[in-house]
């Protein structure tokens, strides 16, 4: 039996929507523990539900299974589906909220299939049309917890829907990306990873019409007030300001498009 | 042994008063499972925590405790109370906190009983007058979840506080109700329900100066932007913005006038 | 084994990092409960941090474990440190946030003794420069709550960084203090306690150009709107608007000035 369930929705967490979630997987699976990773997710944001679970799903044990509930396309047509990927399982809807965990995975060459939930019997007996989280996803993440095999809860699918995820371009200068995701402190976090960079040397980042050529290792190399560009803690470029907020103070929004000039080493 | 305690108070996630509240809880009761439904409820809203508590308890195993501090009368003569719930506990304020709980157990025949909470040898040792939730609610929250009976906890008592809950009145052209809850996505919540139109046909939904003709199943059934009315997760009558915020278009609030204009089948 | 960490952050709850961190935990000490204190610290606020802690730490069992990462100088020479305090164990940076806590255990005489953590094979192996909190504070934690001893985790230290705490100032007519928190409703939380008054009687308080001359014991002696004075679940001295927002009200900050006019029971 699997202990562990993680939550990522954009319920917010003021109404106890959550909470019905739980009292169903309890309900089923009363060994379970429960982490809520986000309820804060914008609503209706698929990409960035992806990259939230992505990022914290990395560090949880085998065998954790992970409920994501950014569902615009609720009892509609879209399917509910349910997956192994590497040695954890996913729960939620088919619109590419799996995306990030399915590319590493495949990356990496583990294991990953999935299955259309198409099985009643697994759901609450009633299920409403707005509301699967509850009614469909909690329910079956409770059952594989339970020790149920994925393949007992619908039919294998092999054409899980994903997202076009945004990836660096090389420019004659270094590199053109975009920003995916604003955090709680204003960091800005970039498509452009560590390994994008390689042994090259940051010379400048530019985001809007601002030009950064602070780059440190943290946060505390540069007083505050200071904009500084760093690797953050998933090795994404980030631009930030110390002990204040960048997206703020630059007005960045997910889209903006952000440009690293490399002093490339094979230039020479 | 009990082993789930649910928590739904008004008081912020910020200052870490919930967090007291499970220290106590797990001192008496280390195995106890804890879920937090809401902490945001509006300070002081009795009615709003009522209706949050009622809709996620109701999804919860048989013995789970649910602790509700939304408790504008702590410390003054308004007594602490527990209670059983059909097969559920309820520990908190009498101040009709509970209402919506008791009346769907009422409805469905489900046993009843109430104590007040007057042994102190239940609670913290020193009870302050303004923070009960830890004091006594979540101490004797903890001595229910170690098996400890209701009746050892207080004096039975047959006359808990209700609210007075609106309900839909007839009209000659169909229904009158108002705004019970806007939830986090700003959707609309009505105190009519399903039951209510029965097999009426709906042909219009108004609220404020706005007509609403749109009655679909699910939001996906409309583009983004579009006013509809439909029915939610608990049944109630909901107005909604497909992937938009219809309480903030409509500015509309908790206790505005609904109106539902019906198609009668037993006019014909 | 110990079963309860404990997580006190400035990271929101947002953005999915305190999930990473129960993610680390749970994959070295699965059996662990783990309560969220609060993630809602105001960036870098460690004094702010040091008292949420405090407040709620002293109501968990012996043994719990609280991590702290609020840690503007993460990455940099501040130490990563895990002590014991009294009979709860405490982890996160050096930079005062548990100051509030080893005073009050130091009034007690209870025992404290900390550790530099500065053995890498109780962290994550790639620690990154920015988020200590995932990398070394949630496994060291987690190894702590799988019995492992704080000695073996790092090198005794015995110079922990403290914050200076404001303290009352006897005046000519009282004390003079200042704010040290505003809550979730506004309630303006001081650093004069109830052993500063004694058994004197607070004729006036101060704040800003208002002065506040009804003293309750709680919120319902008085109609809602008013403002009141009275001591809060931890002894404080509270400013309070009935059911209203006095920090608002009155634009009151943390750091203002608040004086108390007493009547001494000495002076006759």
């Amino acid at each position: 039996m699997t202990s562990i369930i993680t939550l990522t929705t954009d319920f917010g967490l003021k109404d106890g929507n959550v909470g019905a979630m739980k009292g169903v997987i309890w309900k089923i699976a009363p060994h379970v523990q429960i982490a809520d990773i986000s309820h804060l997710i914008a609503p209706q944001n698929v990409p960035e539900a992806a990259l939230v679970i992505y990022r914290a799903a990395r560090f949880f044990p085998e065998g954790a299974i992970h409920v994501v509930v950014v569902d615009p396309g609720v009892g509609t047509e879209r399917r509910p589906i349910a997956g192994q990927v590497g040695k954890q399982f996913v729960v939620g809807p088919d619109n590419g909220v799996f995306t990030r965990m399915i590319e590493v995975c495949e990356q990496n060459g583990d294991p990953i299939r999935f299955v259309h939930l198409n099985r009643p019997e697994f759901w609450l007996q009633q299920v409403s049309y707005v509301f699967h989280g509850r009614d469909i996803f909690a329910p079956v993440a409770a059952h594989l917890a339970m020790g149920r095999n994925l393949i007992d809860l619908g039919t294998p699918i092999n054409d899980v829907v994903r997202l076009n995820l945004p990836k660096p371009i090389p420019t004659l200068e270094g590199l053109q990306g975009e920003v995916i995701h604003i955090d709680h402190f204003g960091n800005i976090s970039t498509c452009i990873m560590r390994q994008d960079i390689g042994d090259n040397r940051i010379l400048q980042v530019q985001v809007k019409d601002q030009a950064i050529e602070d780059f440190v290792n943290t946060f505390g190399e540069k007083s505050p007030g200071s904009l500084v560009c760093l690797f953050g803690s998933n090795d994404n470029l980030l631009i930030c300001e110390v002990n204040g907020n960048a997206a703020q103070r630059l007005q960045v929004r997910v889209g903006d498009v952000v440009r690293v000039l490399l002093e490339k080493k094979d230039k020479v």
